[in-house]
């Protein structure tokens, strides 16, 4: 499959291990600006962006290297639709649990770019994979998801160093999501993403901020020294 | 408090959004080149860079913007100690399932860094944050923990970029691990990291790996077409 062949290994621009400044900056340009993307040009990801891309996600760190990861490219319309048709339900219910003037809000925001993305992309969790019993994970079964979870991050910044976006469509149900793409029962989909090149850039700051929805939080009231309840620096009335 | 008013927001470096090609490359080295680490020198890591670590984290995406994460600083000895005993009880349990000679090359392994680190970072999950309806949480709930997960990522790849090593020590039982450090009963420890100077640098491939507990698959045998079983692409015999 060429766009997995395309796959490259560990750079050598760093013999001495140590990151130059434009490397890391780049490092910290990704993480500060990769954004949630919902709207997309229709134009497709080259074979070999999207090699790298996926490449990334497989040198993610997986407990015990159970690698636990699949990835599903979804570009066929019809699925694509029966997919974005569960979106538009699971939107509809959650709506029903939002107060105005929050409900409306709610509503007016696009959400996600199933049809026009040009890729959907589900990264699934195979539990089963590695044997019964994997190095690490004896305490916390689910550290396999978390796994999966970090292979999405390295994805989502790979894509973001690419100049492509990438969005998570999180409210789809995995019953209904199993069926669509035939997905045996025993294996999680983690993560649905819609994946393509943002019609309108990347915005300098979460969308769910931009219009209010929520704040970011500071760092500070989030660092707690040595136990959950020791911090003695943390300013009164912070959570 | 110091470590976290020093955080930093986007740089400016990429006046278009725009990614150089040290900047990409940067963002690929710190992905190919991030290990996870056991063993550290004894040397404290600078709070500016413990604060740019830490704020990498918190600018991860998390569902509705909830940003369900905590960061638990961890030094004290005595602290540090108790959770050691904890993972070596789990250690030995684990150990209990595997078949010689795989039991014996477990338990040769130096699996954590939790005394020789300079920093223990335990990072929760409250899954209460954001209130009872968090936008794109109504059909999945454990996407607070993946938001989480994808937090720990950002700060793994960008301690890499800083020269830090991060050690995921996943043998904890949560009940006791909340018991030490005060964590509520609700709220969730996702990952105990071990952060420092690494003592031998960042190998160029996993430890298990090399040590031949288990090979990296093939990307070709995770890559699957439109559904599950419909890759046609795959060789014969791949899973």
């Amino acid at each position: 499959m060429s766009e997995a062949n395309a796959g490259r290994s560990a750079p050598a621009l760093l013999p001495d291990g140590e990151f130059p400044s434009e490397a890391k900056n780049g490092v910290y340009a990704a993480i500060f600006g990769r954004r949630d993307i919902r709207a997309f040009r229709p134009d497709p990801i080259p074979d070999e962006t999207l090699a790298r891309i996926l490449t990334a996600a497989h040198h993610a760190p997986s407990v015990g290297f159970m690698q636990p990861w699949d990835f599903i490219l979804i570009r066929d319309k019809e699925t694509r639709r029966r997919v974005k048709d569960l979106s538009d339900r699971e939107r509809r219910a959650a709506a029903c649990f939002f107060e105005e003037p929050r409900r409306s809000k709610y509503l007016s925001m696009k959400l996600e770019g199933i049809l026009d993305a040009p890729l959907n992309l589900c990264v699934t969790c195979d539990p089963t994979r590695g044997g019964p019993q994997v190095l690490g994970r004896n305490s916390i079964p689910e550290t396999d998801v978390y796994s999966t979870c970090l292979a999405v991050q390295n994805l989502w910044l790979a894509a973001r160093a690419e100049g492509v976006g990438v969005g998570w469509v999180s409210i789809l149900r995995n019953a209904e999501l199993r069926e669509i793409l035939g997905i045996p029962h025993h294996v999680i989909p983690v993560a649905y993403l819609c994946v393509g090149y943002p019609r309108d850039g990347f915005p300098d700051e979460p969308v769910l901020q931009t219009n209010g929805w929520r704040k970011r939080l500071p760092l500070d009231s989030l660092v707690r020294r040595e136990a959950w309840d020791a911090d003695l620096d943390r300013p009164p009335g912070n959570p």
